[in-house]
């Protein structure tokens, strides 16, 4: 399949919005933005044997490289709108290719986002995509929004996406629920849109819990301490494993796109409220205290120490 | 280098705007879209040994994947603002990530764009640009535009970035001049601001003249004939080749990165002015005739079989 065959497969099949003036098909894309709304921008690349292993599903492929870009939006508190996809393959397979777009257009049309534009390239197998989205000025749910006395709070359960890569590498069977959340994160668009003007800072869960909250911390000048037994795991991750790997798995696993915010401290019931509108679990996991940075602390009240604290590309 | 330092040298390195309310180092940026503009957004992406010579300085790179964004923008007749960066790294190395800013960022400060976000991963060495700009609604330069009657006009030169190709690709010498316009190619931003309101259809010249105005043709449900004579060539390529090779190279080699685009036939004085102004020089090399595609006519009246029609990814 030529190039522009494969754009024109791409086109038909893109979502229409009033807001598109251009899409597909020419040097760019003409876009109206609400007036009154800011702008909101994320971009997020997948590469193949890094973000997802080599068996991966093109469909599952395709959903994911959209959902990592959904979920930083959901993480500012925007509403999606419109991306573009970059898609660098080996070669031009159509069922792929297929494949793919029946995985990430599922996801796009799930969220009212319509794909505008972007490149088809050669290439080892990546997926670059940037999201857009708007919001209302002033109410971004940004990083450096942590406040001394805040709730902290996580969004579903953590640690399945870091639990199936792990039997993955093992070699080991993995249980399809866990499979399913490493394959199709959700992004919390609705949670993040519901907790607009209710939270205060915010960051998705990619590179894992401690990593992505010293981020917030970094940025507010403030630290955490969270609570191990608090942190919200699923049936599937208590019974594949102990409690010494589903702690690891929860705090430091990456993977989960679940939203870790804080909020006023007595807020809780507009947090729970904001939660049980967007059809998601929202877990109370620590506060925000004077300090540097996230500390953990089990049931007995020890210091819990970390195997390590995140993902970060490059590291050691 | 770990990734959040990677992440930190770039940041720290970025330009700063009056409506970039929240650039690199949260989930998302943040942005204000001037009333009354329609965003307009490109993204293209670079792969070693596909869009570049393996030997190709990191300087280089990173200039170049952003001229073929900012390539887009000018194709629009918009006025360049923002842009993402997605950079896939095999390793983290200092020396060559600061070669690629220097050539990044030398070409953003020259337009005012300001790098607002994007992410670092690892993977075979990829670059991928999203740029965003503005137009005023109603003033944008698109391919559906052309009419017939129209004359067709090119920007700069044609055939050099093909000619440096074709010489590396035989192991021959590679004059400078020649190299120079490979490797650091010169968006036509301040043309296609020009150019808005004055030309109808437009197109940046990546895959070839013929390929590219093919797309117009088509998008415009036009033809177009051209004269092989009137297209311009550089002294550098003159003295490369011989007049066959030159007339290939000019009329269907690709990564020129000049505007190619139509205006009314009685506007020459009007287009001369607009490139005067922008300080590029424009040919009138043709005109749109009804038809399906383009076609070539040597001084004789003949027409001109090109060797190919430029370039696809995957084809044969």
């Amino acid at each position: 399949m030529p190039e522009f065959e494969l754009i024109d497969r791409i086109r038909a099949r893109a979502a229409v919005r009033d807001d598109v003036i251009l899409g597909i098909g020419d040097d760019a894309a003409l876009l109206q933005v609400p007036p009154g709304r800011h702008l909101v921008v994320a971009m997020d690349t997948l590469n193949t044997g890094v973000h997802f292993p080599r068996d991966t599903a093109a469909a599952d492929i395709g959903w994911k490289a959209l959902a990592v870009n959904l979920s930083d939006l959901a993480a500012m508190g925007a509403e999606p709108a419109w991306c573009t996809l970059s898609l660098s393959l080996p070669e031009s397979d159509e069922d792929w290719v297929d494949g793919f777009l029946d995985g990430f257009l599922a996801l796009a049309a799930g969220h009212r986002v319509a794909l505008v534009g972007g490149d088809t390239t050669r290439g080892p197998l990546s997926v670059c995509v940037t999201v857009h989205g708007f919001v209302e000025p002033g109410r971004a749910l940004r990083r450096d929004a942590a406040r001394v006395g805040d709730a902290v709070w996580i969004s579903g359960t953590l640690g399945d996406a870091a639990a199936a890569l792990a039997l993955l590498d093992a070699a080991a069977p993995v249980p399809p629920p866990l499979r399913e959340r490493l394959d199709r994160p959700q992004p919390r668009v609705g949670l993040g849109r519901s907790l607009a003007g209710i939270a205060h800072a915010c960051i998705d869960v990619s590179d894992g819990l401690l990593a992505d909250l010293d981020h917030v911390c970094a940025a507010s000048g403030v630290g955490m301490r969270i609570a191990l037994d608090a942190l919200p795991a699923s049936e599937a991750l208590r019974e594949a494993c102990d409690a010494t790997a589903r702690a690891a798995f929860q705090a430091v696993g990456g993977d989960d796109y679940e939203l870790a915010f804080s909020a006023p401290a007595d807020a809780d019931a507009a947090v729970l409220a904001a939660a049980s509108a967007a059809g998601v679990a929202a877990s109370r996991i620590g506060e925000v205290v004077t300090g540097e940075r996230v500390r953990v602390f089990d049931a007995g009240g020890t210091e819990w120490q970390p195997p390590r604290r995140g993902y970060a590309h490059f590291d050691g």
